[in-house]
Formats: structure tokens, sequence, C-alpha cells
């Protein structure tokens, strides 16, 4: 085995596709993750509104590299790093050296101040967070069908999610699909055509990141599902009973979190400077101020264009960042110059409206309506880890496609208050 | 809508199959489940032994009767029956009139009186607790590859199952091949096939359902997948360090108990007579003793064949009954003379035994081997809801055959004290 030993923390987009680049380099790998599993994230709203199953999109993290000798995964959290003694320790005590150390630790979602509203409100970054809202999601139709009192059938039947984002876009138009096209013929005392799905947005327009006419005919393509989209309209409070907007009151039994994000803790693992959401100010090469063995990737850091613009927090953006770091350290071992600052090429925007409508920034092209929505879901089929995986996700949107039925439909996990505390305290784990 | 009002308790596959055989007699039904979905049971080991994910075996049971205008789906928890008023109870308060009842409330595992080894020692009746059991013994290898100490990575490589019917059996086979060919390749530190799975049995065979000589093969069988099998060993203790079989204690971390199933409630609710395992002893044409309008079908019911031996546990069974109940429905309410009592047609009996072997004892034929194992396959296929899912599980076991590789291996939900609390909880809940 070679000496040189690479440890990387967080098997997602970026921690993945730095593995991958560098095969064949004179290293061993130590990969280690908290779950046991890589995340395909961008379809993970997809299993929160009953279109995919858990299982679709997630692998065994070890299982990616069973061929790869030189690596080796550890399901275990990291809570430190000593950069002097370049080691990194672990929750259950042991310590791991490195020569070189690369945190791709992702995000978790933030609520500017109210972490109170998590309960509540939950937000969309694991497959725990995606099963929750399913679940809450599918409960609220069921209590519905059983509850007596008009109002708060109501409640029960309103549907409210904070942010407009992509991922809040395409929360909204998937539970507006599931709520007045794959339900009503299942209900008998509720109509569920009669259900509310608002999107709220504090800022002037949804979808901010693309330009003011996608923006607008995904508004109105949101509307065409029956989704009601407020903007400027920030949220001053959620509770068990709704959601207030600015001074109004909306009774909702459903609230999901699509407005903020937070970076895990790297930063003060490395005593590093980070911006307001947290995120590691790193060196145009990726490198931690000060720590030229360590690189921080992905939405961990707060990465900027040559031209000042800041680097979006997307997968392609973070799967640039691996392979980056891959090449500098493949330089280093190999005593030839560095490729110098990190370039990041934009490939495009891409968002979903309901299941049939797409719009995409290309840069020299802009797409929109069901073409977008084919070229959309080829791509992501495309990005898929094996074979096994592509045909089943084909499989199932197909079937939706032709039944106009979702299918992943499980409430598993009775919902009761143990869920908000053990999310509640791996929340505290990330941020503490 | 007709006057009279079936309401069914269960949306297992005795429920579901009355109800089916109800479609187009006079009546209005209410189906009442405190789960959303109908599971097929006969494959909840493979979920368990990361074989097929939750959703490729549980169908929302509203999902399964959205054509039948007639029929009313409910997620509840019925808590009580008052047979004169003729009225459940659900746990919210609210009471439902019938005109007839049928209870098809399944059955729990059951410990002989030491409930305090159900943390320990998880059985397999939901999608919950397959979860549960294969998030352990995945766990189990995760740990032991960080393990240092040799003894504890021993106690973490060693599988206990108790009990060798059918369902000990399909577990042990399935861990054992987990261990010797799937996952070998992608540990560094340890050695998988080092793994020890043991199945535990008190009496002096396994499965004592079978005729000897199939008997006597599947345990030739699963000793070649490398499975130990102690027989005449009953199972003094379990607890978090390990097993005792009669005095001797064995150190292991996963416990999977196969061993008893106590009947849920129904005996308690309706104040009948019941047998040791808390089934109902119904009249011979399932009715509740002097109350003709109450049924008790499967796992609820002690039901003997007109030679006096007990009907067992089985799908094909719970389905006779519930066909068997609504022939009687159908001729009270047309006036006809009853159909008499309940005669149930034996089948086959069916155990797989790893993923390539099974026995099957159809009365006129017994056959073994990977013959048995395709025709078990294709069965299992036949018997699954709706082409989608057909397909599905055909695609997964068809990747399984050519890649020997088990997919179904994400671990989700944190392993911490809640889920044992909860499992408790809910334990308690279909006891008390």
């Amino acid at each position: 085995m070679p000496d040189h030993h690479v440890v990387v923390v967080g098997g997602g987009f970026g921690g993945i596709e730095l593995i991958h680049k560098l095969k064949g380099a004179p290293v061993r790998v130590t990969l280690i993750d908290r779950r046991n599993h890589h995340l395909f994230q961008p379809l993970l709203y997809q299993v929160a509104t009953t279109l995919l199953a858990t299982s679709e999109i997630a692998w065994p993290i070890r299982h990616l590299f069973r061929d790869r000798r030189e690596v080796t995964t550890l399901l275990a959290e990291v809570n430190g790093v000593d950069s002097k003694a370049k080691t990194i320790s672990l929750r259950n005590g042991q310590a791991i050296e490195y020569d070189t150390l690369v945190l791709a630790t992702g995000a978790t979602h933030a609520y500017f101040g109210h972490d109170e509203w998590e309960p509540v409100a939950p937000g969309l970054k694991t497959l725990e967070d995606a099963t929750t809202i399913r679940r809450r999601a599918l409960l609220a139709f069921e209590q519905a069908e059983l509850e007596q009192d008009p109002a708060a059938r109501e409640a029960l039947l309103t549907f409210a999610i904070v942010g407009a984002g992509p991922t809040g876009v395409e929360l909204a138009g998937i539970i507006a699909e599931l709520a007045h096209e794959t339900l009503p013929r299942e209900f008998r005392r509720i109509d569920t055509h009669a259900a509310r799905v608002m999107l709220i947005e504090a800022g002037p327009r949804i979808l901010p990141g693309f330009v003011e006419d996608l923006s607008a005919y995904a508004r109105d393509a949101l509307k065409k599902l029956g989704v009601e989209v407020v903007t400027g309209a920030p949220v001053t409070s959620c509770t068990a009973e709704g959601v207030t907007i600015g001074d109004s009151f909306l009774p909702c039994r459903t609230i999901v979190w699509a407005a903020g994000v937070q970076a895990s803790p790297a930063a003060r693992w490395l005593e590093a400077p980070a911006d307001r959401a947290g995120r590691v100010i790193v060196e145009k090469d990726l490198s931690a101020p000060g720590n030229p063995d360590v690189f921080v990737i992905g939405d961990t850091a707060a990465v900027q264009t040559l031209d000042g613009k800041p680097v979006p927090g997307i997968a392609p953006a973070a799967k640039q960042q691996g392979a980056h770091v891959a090449k500098i350290i493949r330089a280093r071992l190999s005593g030839k110059t560095s490729p110098g600052p990190f370039r990041y090429r934009h490939q495009g925007s891409l968002a979903t409206i309901g299941n049939r409508e797409a719009i995409i920034d290309f840069g020299w092209i802009k797409l929109r309506g069901a073409t977008a929505w084919w070229i959309w879901g080829l791509a992501h089929i495309y990005f898929l880890i094996g074979t096994r995986w592509r045909l089943a996700v084909a499989w199932s949107w197909l079937w939706i496609f032709l039944s106009r039925q979702h299918s992943a439909r499980l409430i598993t996990q009775k919902e009761t208050m143990r869920d908000e505390a053990a999310s509640e305290r791996e929340r505290t784990n990330v941020k503490a």
C-alpha cells in the first residue's frame, strides 16, 4: 500500500468524485461518513412527494468502491480536526492520521435563528427528512378523512412550502399533483381537489436563480397545477397550528421548510474564517487558509468564480471541486506544477414543475415545458449510479407517466414526538 | 348506497380477500387499519435481509379499493367493540356502527413471558421490524470494521436467530449469504466470511411443520450456506451482550426473534374465549361465540380443520377465511341457506433456504433444491398485487440472481433507545 494517506470526510457528490478521480494515484484513501449511503440529493424531493422509493436514490458507499482495494470506508462520525498533529478524531474516541484531508461534509437546513421551527417545519436534506415529509403529507389526508370539524379539516388540507428555490418549487408542484390527480379517487369523505398548496417566498419572485421570463413561466405552470404562489411574503412564525406570513395567520398542519441552509461544522473544526452560512472561506485552490494539506469542498466551502460570483451549492459544482482537489493531490505527489486556482464551469440550471414540465437555462439556450422535462429526466437517469438503479427509476417514472399514479406512498414510523426530539438532537450535533 | 354496513378491521390477507369477494354484494364497507398499507408478509424476511426494498412488498390499502365507491378506508386504531350496541370505538373517540363486523387484526411476536427480551431481540411482523433488523445486521458489520478489540469484533460478527420455523430458516439463510457472498469484497479490516450465523431451535428439528426428510434436507442446505444449526436448545435469556442457550452463553450483538406469536386483542374486545396465544376460539362458521354478526379470521382466530387439526397461520388460510365470511354475508342478505362450516384446504407448505434453494410440500408431490426455488419465486411474484410491483420484484430478484449482490442495503433511522422505547410502546398497545 502507498504511504500517502488521503482522508475524505463525507460521501456526497464532492467526496465520491474526488475518490473516483484518485483511481490509480499512489495513495491510500479512507472515506468516512456518518451514513452508510451516498444520496442522490437532486431527486430527494421525489421521495418526499411519493414519486420514488428511498432505495431508488441511495447506494451503500462501500459498495461503490468495492473494487478499489486501497479505499477503506468507515461508518463513523467525525467530531474534530487537529491540523498540527494531522489527525481527525471520531466520536467513538479513535483518531485517524492523514497526510491530506478533504472535508466534504455538506450542509443542513437553517431557520435564520428560529431553530424552534424545525419540529413543525422539517427541511429536506436526508432520506429521513424525506420520509418525514412524506409521512406528514399523507397523514394529513388520512386525518382529514376522519376529521368531523370543517375548520380542522381545512387546516389538514392546507400545505405550506416556505421558500421558492428549486426545492420549494419542485415540492409544491408534486404535492399539488398528488392532491389533484393521484388521490381524488381514493377518498370518500373528503374531496382532495379542495386541498390548498401554498408556496411562500420572501423575495420578489420565485426561482431567483433563473432569468425573469423562466421564473414567470414557472409561476404560471405552478398556477395551472393549482399551487397558490405568494411572493414578497416573509414567514414570521411556524407552529403546529399554522404559519404566519407577515402578520396574517394561515391555519395549516403541514409545513415544509425550503428556505435556507447552514454548512456543517468544518469551519469550527479548523478554526477557519467562515461566511454567514458557516461555510469555510477557502483559498483559490480550495485549501483551508493556512492549511495547504486540508481541502474543503462542496456545500461546506464558500467558493467564488474567477469573476467574483458565488459558486452555487449544486451537485456539479461539488463534483468539479472534488476533481480539482484530486488533480492537486496527483500533481503534488508526482512533483508537477499545481493546476492552480479552481475554475467553476456552470453547465446549466434546471428545475421541474410538477411531473410534466421543467425549465432549463444552459446559458446558450433556454428551454421550458415538456421538452425540458424530458431532457431533465434523461439527464438525471444518466447521472444515477449503476444500471440496476437507472432501470428501476426509469420504470418508476414510466409507470407514473402512464398511470398518473404515484406509487411510493408508504407511511412508516409512527408520527410521535420522538421523531422531532431525535431530529432536534441530530441537528444539534451538526451545528454544535 | 346499500344499508347493510360491513366493518372490517385489519387490511391483511384475510380482510382484503373478504372485501374483494364482497364485490357487487348489497353492502357498504368500511375498512379500518392502523397502517396505511397492506403488507405482503411472506416476503418480509427479504426486506429484513437486504434483498428487497420496503416499497416492493407493501401497497396503500386505499389504493387497492380506489374503484370500489362503496368501500371507505380509514387509517385509525380500534380500541374496543360494543357488540350489544353494535359499534366499535376508535382511539380518537369516534364510534362506528356496524351491521356485520369482521375482526382480522393479525398477530404480533410473543416472548413467552419475557417481554423484556424484545428490545434486544426484535421479531418480524411489520415493515418497521424489518428495517430494524436490517439496520442492526448492517450496523454490526460496520461497527466490526471499526472495532479494535477482537472479542468485541467476534460478538459483532455473530448473528443469532431464535426459532427455526420458516421465518427463522429464511432469515438465517440470507444473512449467511450476505456475510459470505455479498459483503466480503467491501470490507478491508474484517473478513466477513468469519461471521457466524446461528439458528437456534428449542425443538428436536428445524421446520417441524414439514416431513422429516425435507426438514433434514433444509438443515443440510443451511449448513452448506455456513449456518450453524442448533436444535434441542431452548433460549433462556437474551441481553444486549448475547444469548444464553440452556446454560451456555453466546456473545452476540444481533439477535432476531422468530419463535412465537401472540394474537391481537380481539378476544379481549369481545370478551370471548381464547387459546394460549390469545386467539379467539371461533364457531365452525368463524363467527364469535354468541355473536353471529361478528366474525374473526386470520391469525386472530383459532380455527380447526374438520378433522380437528389447527389451521396454520399463513396467508392462504386467512384468504380462505375471508372468502368464507363473504359467502356467509351474501347468503344472509339474499336469504339463501348458509354455506355452513369453514373448510380449510391446505395448498402446500413452502420455505426457502438462502436465495437458490427451497423446499415445497404440496402433499401429492414434494420438491427441493433449485427447482423448488423457481416455483416458489414464480408463485410469489404471481401473488403480488399489480403489474407494477410484479415487474419491480422480478427485476430485483433477477439482478440479485445475476450479480449475487443484495441491493437493498440502506441504513436509515439512527439506532437509539427511542426506537426500542417506541417499539415497546407499540407492543403494549397491541397487547393492552
